[in-house]
């Protein structure tokens, strides 16, 4: 073999081992969080690299079934998108850590922020119906909520279902803004 | 002149003119926010490419001098030196967008959340004292206050001074982590 049938017979089989990866993992074109089965993993990167959309407090009342600070941040090529369109891109990511609130009487006056972060939600955008039988997916996007305890698993069952461990409930007020509540994000006005 | 002669003089005019321009105006190197003379100008687009280190919430009470939710934002290169260091690097640049507190009762609890900005808090890390006289520069830092009705001026007549529209009183309890409430930013922990 000359070099330059190496090189081509290089290239080739290097073209064809990147196109059977990419068939065997369709869906990952799509989203680095979520795998071919639609299994969503949790962003660790996003205080860093991601762009704040805005941050809430839910008070620990009575009423509260998630009392904490709310940071919420989505990927920047998202943010991009919807700033340019108005809409949530194919694979754009959303993630809320909530956090213990601490609270201190400060100069500025009574200040509350965000402690240890005890729970991450994460939505991905799917505009192609990719996994109809996955629970943790519908509505348009792939539902998932990681605890502290566990990070690494995604222990919503069913993005309908009833419980803190699913997601119908809590964002239903906000389903005429495709289920993400925009009023509260100032990066996204 | 031939053309080598000519592209030479453009060359050298060129390479004299920034020399000039920049020993003219040479505190612009540390920072593209301040100028020759400690201006201090307001950043335009830290929600969406700075880095969120964290949000508080201080409650409109008789003690709250600053009432409002915080988004404390800071400037990438900053914020990678500071992770990597434990120190902000000369011209680290902070800011602090403090909104109206909206709130509603939601399924999730009562949230509060950021409405209309009404101020912007700037800190501009300054390691050589550039600017000695000028009383918005103190304590490492160069400080400034931006309010929403007149939003291209810094309003901190002196950094030490009293009211609100000054820093050292609120930022006092802080004095230990170089002027910054460390301990309310998740990014950095």
């Amino acid at each position: 073999m000359n070099i330059v049938n190496g090189i081509m017979l290089a290239a080739i089989t290097s073209s064809l081992f990147v196109s059977t990866a990419r068939a065997a993992d369709d869906s990952n074109k799509f989203s680095p969080l979520v795998d071919a089965t639609g299994n969503i993993s949790r962003p660790l990167d996003f205080r860093r690299n991601w762009v704040h959309l805005g941050s809430w407090l839910v008070k620990d009342d009575e009423h509260a079934s998630g009392p904490g600070v709310h940071d919420v941040y989505a990927d920047p090529a998202a943010v991009k998108t919807y700033l340019d369109t108005g809409k949530w891109q194919d694979g754009a990511a959303l993630v809320k850590a909530i956090s213990a609130i601490q609270s201190r009487q400060l100069t500025t006056g009574n200040a509350q922020w965000a402690g240890d972060t005890g729970v991450w939600f994460v939505m991905i955008k799917d505009r192609n119906k990719r996994f109809p039988d996955h629970p943790a997916w519908g509505g348009g996007w792939g539902w998932a909520l990681f605890k502290s305890d566990a990070p690494e698993k995604n222990i919503t069952s069913d993005w309908q279902g009833e419980g803190l461990n699913n997601c119908y409930g809590c964002h239903l007020p906000a389903k005429s803004t495709d289920w993400v509540y925009i009023e509260g994000y100032p990066t996204l006005r």
